[in-house]
């Protein structure tokens, strides 16, 4: 008898998001999951690792096929905790999200849930990361369901490439509008910082941090293309960030 | 008469690590330097940013050529509050660190002091991080300063391609050991980690990460390669994260 494929899901905006209970009802159809996922939100964490202070888990649920835990630390703390603590045996898939919001284009350098998905993907376990276009707590992520659906379950047919994870990236409209799956490459873009200077009653300067994402590529082949032109946006990404092509070039500066 | 070049500083072992040190004494007489660095050690922070607290700046000196403040940020934090509200004009280049400890291999993505580089390089400012690979507060920084002064000089003479930056990492070994200068790729490479379980006074558990690197490559092209060979390792390194080879066969999964 073929075992049930063991997938572990977290994301990076706590385990109390919608959007992680849409992946989780998307999911539990196709194995044992079991989810380790923030106790609080962490977006914009990024790739942030605790080493200094002591993690703890917390047990939610725990029956034959659903297991689900929270964690005091960073994304991809929970998805090294779950791998050495929480999982009895190896992970088949690691799935992260559904982000509330974006991690197309540069967004995904900043990204707590894609984060997690390098994490898989560097124990050798097939990952993926969801987010849909919609910061707000109650985005509707019903009308991204079935196209999730589909990628989950090609994930788990072909699995993917040693070194390689899916970066997945949801346009924020009805179902009936979105035109289908597109793999593409990372979009070329940069946020524009701006600090709104504010000062204290002891009357000391401080500063908070907004900005403006500006696409600065526009090719049909990119993520932000797809987005805009009502398709789900799939970039294969890869955790070897050598600039192959400079390579030689800058070879030359030292011969 | 041609103006001093302007050359933004920082780390992520704080404003007060002598690797920061050592790498301004470097830099000092190649242009007008401005460090903006976190007031505290920042290590395993990766690229995260500080959108829900305000950050604040602490000026420690200003003189016509140098100037140097403390931010309670993150590295990304620094870079971005050093260009939008410290510099008074585009920075010409950005150095990061000396890291104490290696950001070879896939220690790049836990790097604070890469997260500041990458942040450089996506304003098109030319800019590279080095990382020495000895973790000890005391650690030796003079071996390795004829090679970052030799680096510094090349990137301030040919500036980098758009879109890439120089990840440079030197064996903790003394300068006449050093073989010289390999450009090479990011080494496969991964963290083993291990969790030690402790239970509080209260009875509940808790868990402190700990682990090892293991190599998984060991090409001679490989920055692992070069630093077990006793060169400086640069690598050109790009936040373009799409794996190129991997749009064709996943794009037939959706056919």
């Amino acid at each position: 008898m073929k075992r049930k494929p063991l997938i572990l899901l977290t994301n990076d905006d706590s385990i109390k998001a919608p959007g992680l209970r849409a992946l989780i009802e998307i999911v539990k159809p196709f194995g044992k999951v079991v989810v380790v996922a923030p106790d609080r939100p962490q977006s914009g964490t990024a790739h942030a690792v605790t080493v200094n202070h002591p993690l703890r888990l917390h047990e939610i649920a725990k029956e034959k096929d659903y297991e689900e835990y929270s964690c005091t630390g960073t994304p991809a703390d929970c998805v090294k905790l779950a791998f050495k603590v929480v999982l009895k045996r190896r992970a088949d898939f690691l799935f992260s999200g559904i982000n509330h919001g974006t991690n197309s284009s540069i967004n995904i350098i900043y990204s707590g849930t894609m984060a997690a998905v390098f994490e898989g993907a560097l124990a050798g376990v097939s990952s993926a990361g969801f987010s849909l276009a919609d910061y707000r707590l109650d985005a509707d992520f019903r009308s991204s369901a079935p196209y999730i659906k589909k990628i989950v379950s090609e994930v788990i047919k072909n699995r993917l490439p040693d070194g390689v994870c899916l970066n997945v990236n949801i346009p924020a409209i009805p179902e009936n509008r979105i035109k289908g799956i597109k793999v593409c490459r990372q979009a070329e873009g940069t946020w524009q910082e701006d600090f709104v200077e504010r000062t204290d009653p002891q009357g000391r300067k401080y500063y908070w941090m907004t900005g403006v994402f500006v696409k600065t590529g526009h090719g049909k082949d990119t993520d932000e293309w797809a987005m805009d032109n009502r398709y789900i946006a799939v970039v294969p990404v890869q955790f070897d960030f050598t600039a192959n092509k400079a390579v030689k070039p800058i070879t030359n500066w030292f011969i």
